[in-house]
């Protein structure tokens, strides 16, 4: 067997710390996903990804399948060959990037019909579409279709998707029983159910029932409030199997992170340290920081002086902002190098705290450290 | 002193073996000097161009000025303390910049008085102005400010701004004499002359009549063909004294190079390798190559086989290529970094080839080898 999940300890508040083994080697958990959106993450080379301590990627299968194509992909070995990452990936199914597109996509049972973005051309993504997809692109973890809904999605509509969720999920994996190589590629489940604690529920135990080998929480952060969210999942989470792993699709901002883990999630994603790095918006230990602003402009301190990344090590705010005020590549480069630094040890701190049960108080420290720096 | 020039051995051709030692460490000369345009060089990070063993920069006067201003800088220690460059630097004065402004300047014998690309502001800048930014900005090479002209200048213009220009020396010299420091900056006049031979002798004899320190060769790669550009050089380093550096400005192509260092030349900068690169033009001990062109689509291979950059050590054409088409930051970063380690080993054969007294020979192999693959 390729894959391998291991919870190692349980912290008072819910907390797992694990590890996942994977053909491309092993994640330990909890995990920060950077996202590589095309294939890349922005503005990083693998070699720097690599030296961070980045274990695992996420690659968007909607982008690829457009471009440069999956059979482009799988020709040359795959994504890990292609992309020149021998190390874990996750690819979503498309669905989300799909779903997002409002205007340019239509919907019923067999997938979704949708137009590019980059040529407006015509495509169709069944449950095995992703599927065929997401086999040639070769990730370690893939993930089935799913429907999201909006955060405001009545109960009706939150049903429906949920329960077409589901039915896709039964397609995704007789299709990669059928087609797929488990030794190769671990299948996730999607759970839906937009923000109603019924549905969540429901969604839960009938994907548990399929008996995936992880499970995926969707559709949430998507403009709910925190808490909200937080009771989704925890709703979904005393559903699942201890026994696999779960990943909390799309977050999050890193005074939450904490709240995640303790409610039993084992891994996220989120463009949110790449993004506002390249925006000039800066995580540090004191809260978060727009490079841009006046105030740095004479400021030969690093960003964060308790960060121990290059950059914090090389370079002074204020040549930060005068390549951000001069549009350079170099301040979006250095920026996300430290953004995802920042995520990567916010995450061996929490690793770090679970494994000693402390998990609350370190929670507590972070959020009040980081609530009081918000000073822009 | 803490400048020091030596000709370690002269080629047959004219080439010479050099070393420039300077208050931030030693150039090895010919030496070529990639663009730091806003005190970076776009796409790369500091660390990155020292593991190219990248020994001096160039960083625009004209661009510092304006954002983040020569005041700031100085504050903040200087250039190389500003973008955490500890190794050798060269400003250029602004006057070609602000020449190249067109419709933007008006030029007396006093300076240019131009407007911002940035902001439309007014500005005046005279040959002291150029050396109280220079100073502040601290660089370890500065440039005294010249009158660029066009390359098909008649000879009365390219006269008149060739005398201009050593006027503009003169008082640059005084300027600096007062209040600069020799032991901290060496300052460099500039040869004009326009496309005239009769004309860039007396440049280069006033000049040297003045004993500057080094000479600079400018005005010249500015659309002239090559021979010509050739002549001029030849016409001028005949004239210059043996015993001092001599950089030739704004060069050049590859296959050009061992041209100019065949002449006497010691230093050149371009933003060819840089520039390019960001556009997907790639050089190759075979040529360049376009790496947006679809016949790399499904190529493994790297974009040189005989190329020891990390960039050719990880990473296929096929790859490249979907980072340039997707518009990808990684395209232009990782292209840069190919593009320079290019011109860099280029320099080093040139080096070794002067050392063993066979400059030409190598010449003439390079220049069928470059020509031969030119087929994009």
């Amino acid at each position: 067997m390729s894959f391998r999940f291991e919870v190692l300890k349980t912290d008072p508040t819910g907390a797992r710390l694990g590890r996942l083994e994977t053909p491309h080697g092993v994640i330990e958990t909890p995990a920060f996903m950077p996202v590589g959106t095309a294939a890349t993450v922005k503005g990083m080379t693998q070699s720097a990804l690599e030296s961070l301590g980045v274990q695992i990627l996420l690659s968007n299968t909607y982008h690829l399948y457009l471009r440069p194509g999956h059979e482009l992909i799988r020709e040359l070995g795959g994504l890990h060959s292609f992309m020149s990452w021998p190390h874990p990936i996750l690819t979503d199914s498309g669905g989300y990037q799909v779903f997002s597109l409002a205007d340019l996509r239509k919907v019923n049972d067999d997938g979704v019909t949708f137009r590019s973005h980059l040529d407006g051309s015509e495509h169709f993504l069944s449950s095995e579409k992703a599927m065929e997809i997401e086999v040639a692109l070769g990730a370690d973890i893939i993930m089935v279709l799913d429907e999201c809904v909006e955060a405001a999605a009545d109960f009706d509509r939150a049903r429906a998707a949920a329960l077409r969720t589901k039915a896709w999920a039964v397609r995704c994996q007789d299709f990669f029983a059928a087609q797929g190589d488990a030794a190769r590629q671990m299948l996730f489940a999607i759970v839906q159910g937009g923000a109603h604690a019924v549905l969540r529920r429901e969604s839960a135990d009938a994907l548990v029932e399929l008996n995936f080998p992880g499970y995926a929480i969707g559709g949430l952060a998507v403009g709910e409030p925190h808490d909200i969210t937080c009771e989704m999942v925890a709703q979904v989470t005393a559903q699942l199997p201890s026994d696999r792993p779960r990943y909390l699709m799309g977050v999050g901002h890193p005074e939450q992170i904490p709240d995640y883990v303790a409610l039993g999630v084992d891994m996220m994603d989120c463009v949110l340290p790449t993004r506002n790095a390249r925006n000039g918006c800066l995580f540090t230990s004191q809260g978060r920081l727009n490079i841009r602003n006046s105030r740095h402009a004479r400021d030969e301190r690093p960003l964060d002086a308790s960060c121990g990344c290059a950059v914090c090590g090389r370079y002074s705010r204020a040549y930060l902002r005068h390549l951000f005020l001069s549009n350079e590549m170099l301040g979006g480069m250095l920026g996300t190098h430290h953004n995802i630094h920042f995520y990567l040890d916010l995450m061996r701190q929490i690793r770090e705290a679970i494994s000693f049960g402390k998990l609350d108080s370190f929670r507590f420290d972070l959020q009040a450290r980081l609530a009081k720096g918000h000073s822009e």
